[in-house]
């Protein structure tokens, strides 16, 4: 298969598809919408899991694990969240096969074999584990509940992208519990600053922090917080949810406690939850039209070295230095993939591990054995210099660190400049269309408004961010008087 | 709830029961067969997790995810296996629920949209893996393949028991491709032993490496290799299975290969896996009528710390010496938890402490301080004995590694005592029934042999063990001769 990619500025949709396939990131699968996670995206995911699973247990969450099927008369108890799943549910109807009496060696669904009450894969588990969590609670000594869940879930989707939006999905989902709407609030509020610092801090992903509109939310939340990034080619994407249920699951499920005075009530909840589809946005993030750049922090190997000898003996040679160099960057916790194979050629290797966003590369050749030199070629920008053999893992730990914050620094910008206030609906229109990009608008407040701009522009409202600046103004699209500008783009 | 569980004397099965429920590890759902596994079992399987995962990846070995669902024209295409797992599948018929016309706000599966192909809920992932591999392989460069997945999968059982026969569990299943058949055995001899290293150095449960007869293979599999534990009710439990696949899957699915020859041949392959079956294992191998006796090296923490104090000053002076031993004890890589809690008495704590299995408890009261000492008492051994808080941290990382040494010993003493060899048919019922155990018998190595002793006595072969003694015998059964004994026994 040929490392080439189309640009993005060509085709900003195929070179993603290309991309995610050819640098080995994930392929479509047999299953219609299900994607088959290749071990290096693999590797990708394993290691944003490890980082955010250790900030879920520093912030108090443990982890349990829940039922993949949830009985249809559960799904169904709390309505809001039923009917905003219904639509995209698989549902399991039968449990045995048996052999085709017309078709030897085949096998049909038996129909003696019917479940009596059928079962939905989960697309989300509020409902199964608020029916367990009901037996959990009876007091507010039992409270708050502070579970993650690490598991993989099914949503029906028509159209489907590698990542960004598949039919089996991996992902965390937090469910907790607590005594009152406050404490519930700073939950939602303070797993939304957890993945806001994932995102930049991890994945170099500028994000902005804000509430969702009514029309947005999460089905069955009172309130949905989200963190929205900006992708290379204008589009927003929705990178992470954290939603303050209220107590509309407590009820559905008649969770209640007694609280501190002795009094019944019900259980205030939350939920929160990021997926695979953040390696949809760590790609379009950082990648360019030779392939994958990741930030240091979630590179399956951060440096690579390419051995370039003619014959045996040299390899040797070099093989000796590049060990030392290699235990010592290890020492410092850089890790670091030693490519000698002799089935592939230099080139080949660079532009492999160019393809697969690695983010140092180091070469060493013959001459460098005389001049005790390595050639380090920073994948970010593309630069390369010839550094002295000594100390390299002290340069490299440092050359990491500026690749992982340049590239925080490079998205911002990029959003910076890819951020514009309108005043008009002719405006709004034009950046939407052309500039694209986040575009900050006057708003009445109302889903009439945001629903006709949807249908006539595609835009959706974003966000409306936390702390936001307060300022008079008229909605573009109505005329109505409006106190503060929100965010609109075309999203993924 | 009471800390107070059946006697394993009086009734195994429901000492089993409470204590999985009662120390907080799993517990039955709304779904039919599928459990809950609380946040304290989880804990313990994440360290099986972390410890299997690292030696999968010191193997070589690397993870990827594939889709939950098998098509049914994949699942059938190796017919044996699809044979083997058809009477037990979960299949999803239809992709949407709409309401119900009769029921406002409940839902019924829309018939419009019933799927053109039904899914089944993979009970195993041979068949769409292989159907992935298909895409990968051209050539012998292109093997090895070393691939694991961690995956739920489904398995409809009719009678199910928490962790050890549940309709949905947890696992990993290793699925690799080789060039050649002795490759592939090797790869299947050295996951066993993985196993077998796991299961005897982490869980202290020994175990019995041996093959599985044709009966008792899995389906599809040339070769069933396993590792065989015994519970201490005399039982048997399978707690790890590697299978020597052949080129019947790559047949199935016509996964060829160029070899160095330049020649078409069909690949080789294996599966193994391990299941959170092990958790019942390591329950049932170790636990007492106290409760759970956990080995140190699989224990979510293996210190508890608990004060006995009268008033908010001692606690205070207590709290002091005791974060100072936490902070020397964490130093050294142990996991120490300091119970605090003021609305628990202190025996309280002790039972609750004892019923979770943490390995190692240490009190703290008014007289400790004045002397220096502390309590230190072993789950294992119910043990007690006063020492010098000075240097805590090395006596008991001395003796968290006692522990997990004596619960191996005290485990394979056991298995040896429970071990008997029998030259009659009489001798082998009277032991099945009576002593129970593992029972070393002669048999004639037929199916039809077997399937009889199975059907007069529920006893099964366990395994035929690897590298077994030669010797000349007769079958307990039919008399006719036999090179060695196997092992049989009831089994989980």
């Amino acid at each position: 298969m040929s490392k080439e990619l189309s640009t993005r500025e060509a085709n900003y949709s195929e070179w993603y598809n290309e991309l995610v396939e050819k640098a080995d990131l994930a392929q479509h699968s047999a299953v219609k919408g299900c994607m088959v996670i290749k071990p290096y995206g693999y590797a990708i995911w394993e290691k944003m899991q490890a980082a955010l699973d250790k900030m879920f247990k520093d912030t108090g969450h443990v982890n349990a694990y829940f039922p993949l099927f949830v009985p249809k008369s559960l799904f169904e108890a709390e309505e809001t969240n039923a009917e905003g799943f219904a639509k995209e549910c698989a549902v399991v109807t039968h449990y045995r096969l048996k052999s085709d009496p017309n078709n030897p060696g085949k096998l049909i669904v038996d129909p003696e074999a019917k479940l009596t009450e059928e079962l939905i894969v989960r697309p989300t588990s509020e409902a199964i584990i608020w029916n367990t969590y009901k037996g959990w609670i009876q007091s507010y000594r039992d409270l708050p509940i502070l579970i993650n869940q690490w598991a993989n879930v099914v949503r029906w989707e028509m159209r489907t992208r590698l990542f960004l939006r598949t039919t089996e999905f991996l992902w965390q989902e937090g469910h907790t519990a607590h005594e009152t709407k406050a404490e519930a609030i700073t939950e939602t509020e303070k797993m939304l600053d957890v993945y806001a610092k994932f995102a930049e801090e991890w994945m170099a992903m500028p994000v902005v922090k804000g509430f969702k509109t009514a029309n947005e939310r999460f089905a069955g939340a009172d309130e949905t917080y989200c963190i929205e990034a900006l992708m290379q080619d204008g589009k927003a994407l929705q990178a992470g949810t954290s939603h303050f249920l209220g107590q509309n699951f407590a009820k559905a499920f008649d969770v209640k406690f007694a609280n501190k005075e002795g009094k019944q009530d019900y259980v205030w909840a939350t939920s929160w939850g990021v997926s695979t589809r953040l390696m949809g946005a760590l790609i379009m993030s950082h990648s360019d039209d030779k392939g994958l750049v990741l930030p240091p922090k979630l590179a399956p190997y951060q440096v690579v070295i390419v051995p370039i000898y003619k014959g045996e003996e040299q390899l040797a040679q070099i093989s000796e230095v590049v060990l030392k160099m290699k235990a010592a960057m290890e020492a410092k916790g850089i890790s670091v993939k030693y490519d000698d194979r002799d089935n592939q050629r230099p080139g080949w290797k660079f532009a492999e591990y160019e393809l697969k966003g690695v983010p140092v590369r180091i070469a060493i050749g013959g001459r460098d054995l005389e001049n005790g030199t390595v050639e380090v070629a920073r994948r970010d920008t593309m630069e390369k210099e010839t550094l002295q053999q000594a100390d390299i893992e002290n340069k490299v730990a440092h050359m990491l660190e500026q690749i992982q914050d340049n590239l925080y620094q490079k998205a911002l910008a990029f959003r910076e400049e890819k951020t514009t206030a309108v005043n008009t609906y002719e405006e709004f229109k034009t950046v939407i269309e052309g500039k694209t990009g986040f575009v900050l608008a006057h708003w009445d407040g109302t889903s009439e408004t945001e629903k006709k701009i949807k249908e006539e522009t595609k835009a959706t409202i974003r966000c409306i961010p936390l702390n936001n600046k307060q300022e008079a103004g008229v909605c573009i699209y109505s005329g109505k008087p409006s106190a503060q500008r929100v965010i609109f783009a075309k999203a993924y």
